[in-house]
């Protein structure tokens, strides 16, 4: 049987944090386990590009990203981990596929919607202002990362279901004028995206800056954890664990025996002091061993590249034999006697 | 003193005819053998896949173009032919353009404009229907397929000059954020712009189906040259040479002293079969050596493949260096100790 295939991109633009942890990499880490799923994994720095126009935070992100995902133990003899820009096949699918794709799907992409949106609520003449071809066009991308490698399912929020249906939208196009080439792919929504409350209680996010770095040093895990908000409830009063941001990222790393305990601490009162150290605990406790392996790889980058060149090896020994088929398909093959 | 770098892109979707020979293959040819310049010719086949999406055209189209322009004497140790489709970088920076260009760019193209035009006076409802991405993003494309190699001049059309207007502002975008690497490129307007005129008297053009190849064997060359709309003057009437196409198509072939000589014969009164048989031997006798070469390199497609191959790897000794660099330069280069 063939093992379903199965495509995660993660854009290169921030430092992993606690959010990112437990709503997406180590639900992804579990899964690059199962033998029965080829996981694609891939570092999108073309995406990245879009967003952040400041190179030194692209490559420290690339960086901290492959590092963290190395770190905590992916398992890159069942997963492909690498990098998007180490696999050109991907732009020229990119390119063939924006031959196909219309323009009037591009103009209903939700992000590009949302920022015309913006520009006319601030009264702007031009409601394009401010708006690159890489926000507009990054759609025809995505659909390029999936359908290079035949993806079946892409793990997806609500919010990026549209980007699986407009992949659906070109696969289907391209094999009806060119042949049935594409398989069209499933978003598949996440169960895990169950988010984290940052320092103020909000989501936690980069946008909000609001974020715990998931490798943070030792003493600023705790700094940063003793700033996370709380009510002004004294030592001794009951509290409630519901909305409470300490006990909802304790829940996140902890056994449901660990947790009925702490639930159990907050009725009798435990003050915010020490459920602050009670978390720090936790929290390091458990990563402490993959921040010294985080650490260590650091120091020897030359091995996270390594990895990461072993996996676009994997990649392309997929995607370039597909390519020269999807060229031929096309007419852009060289010339053959 | 460093030469100049022109660069020219041939759209692979037809094949060459008399028309093109004049207006463009002729004068690039000749510039190839300029030593002050250094020429990059390269057939356009990801242009192609924007107005064709019949592989078989493509294809044949490619194999006609690379055929004709070797067998006219294309100096390719001095100018670089390639085929677009084997320099991914190419591709990889069409994408960085693609990051920094602005939508409302896109949006002023005159070829989007017109397509939205004809939509709007056809009465539809969506100004967009049927427009795809390909179209509305080439100048984008256009702009790397420049930008890569650095090229000052570029030999246009009056309706491209605003194709290198944008090239320049996506090169001074990307100048502005990253650092000065690109050179802006400057329109070259086309002297040699003179339009030859097809079989029925308007310009000769592949979308008026008025074209005569530039090829074709000697009995078809004859007969299509025979069914050139001329007037209805009888032999021994004057005729006057002025928007005659028969004599357009002679004068492009012709030296002054010949020309002087024809214009003698149309005060004569030469009758139009003569003329045709003047006309078909002059372009016969002309052409003749270069079919020759041309249908031995048809036979021998490897030999065409082999020129290209060594036109890639020249063109790709510029473009991976520079690529390497603009990676380094937005943040996308591997990771290094």
């Amino acid at each position: 049987m063939k093992k379903a295939i199965v495509l995660t991109g993660i854009t290169t633009t921030g430092t992993p944090h606690l959010g990112n942890y437990v709503g997406a990499i180590r639900p992804a880490i579990a899964a690059s386990k199962n033998a029965d799923v080829l996981p694609f994994y891939f570092l999108a720095d073309y995406h990245a590009l879009i967003k952040c126009q400041e190179p030194e935070r692209v490559r420290q992100s690339s960086l901290e990203i492959a590092a963290t995902w190395l770190a905590l133990g992916l398992d890159t003899s069942n997963a492909v981990f690498y990098r998007q820009s180490d696999v050109p096949e991907i732009l020229e699918l990119s390119w063939l596929l924006t031959c196909v794709a219309s323009k009037g799907l591009m103009n209903r992409a939700h992000a590009y919607k949302a920022a015309v949106a913006d520009n006319e609520q601030s009264g702007e003449h031009d409601p394009d202002k401010g708006i690159t071809m890489g926000l507009f066009s990054y759609p025809i991308l995505m659909a390029a990362d999936i359908l290079l490698f035949n993806a079946n399912k892409v793990p997806v929020g609500k919010d990026q279901i549209q980007h699986i249906e407009m992949a659906r939208d070109m696969a289907a196009r391209f094999n009806h004028i060119y042949g049935e080439h594409f398989i069209l792919p499933e978003a598949l929504l996440e169960e895990h995206g169950a988010t984290l409350s940052g320092l103020d209680g909000r989501k936690m996010s980069k946008s909000y800056n609001n974020t715990i770095p998931l490798f943070e040093p030792e003493k600023k895990l705790r700094k940063l954890i003793n700033k996370i908000k709380t009510n002004s409830l004294e030592p001794g009063e009951p509290k409630d664990p519901e909305g409470c941001t300490l006990f909802s990222i304790y829940q996140a790393f902890a056994t449901p025996h660990e947790v009925t305990h702490i639930r159990q601490r907050y009725a009798e009162g435990i003050s915010w002091g020490e459920m602050k150290q009670v978390l720090f605990e936790h929290i390091n406790n458990h990563i402490t061993p993959a921040r010294e392996r985080y650490e260590a790889l650091l120091q020897a980058p030359e091995h996270i590249e390594e990895q990461l060149q072993e996996g676009a090896q994997k990649a392309r020994d997929i995607s370039v034999p597909f390519m020269q088929k999807l060229r031929k398909a096309v007419g852009i093959s060289r010339i053959s006697a």
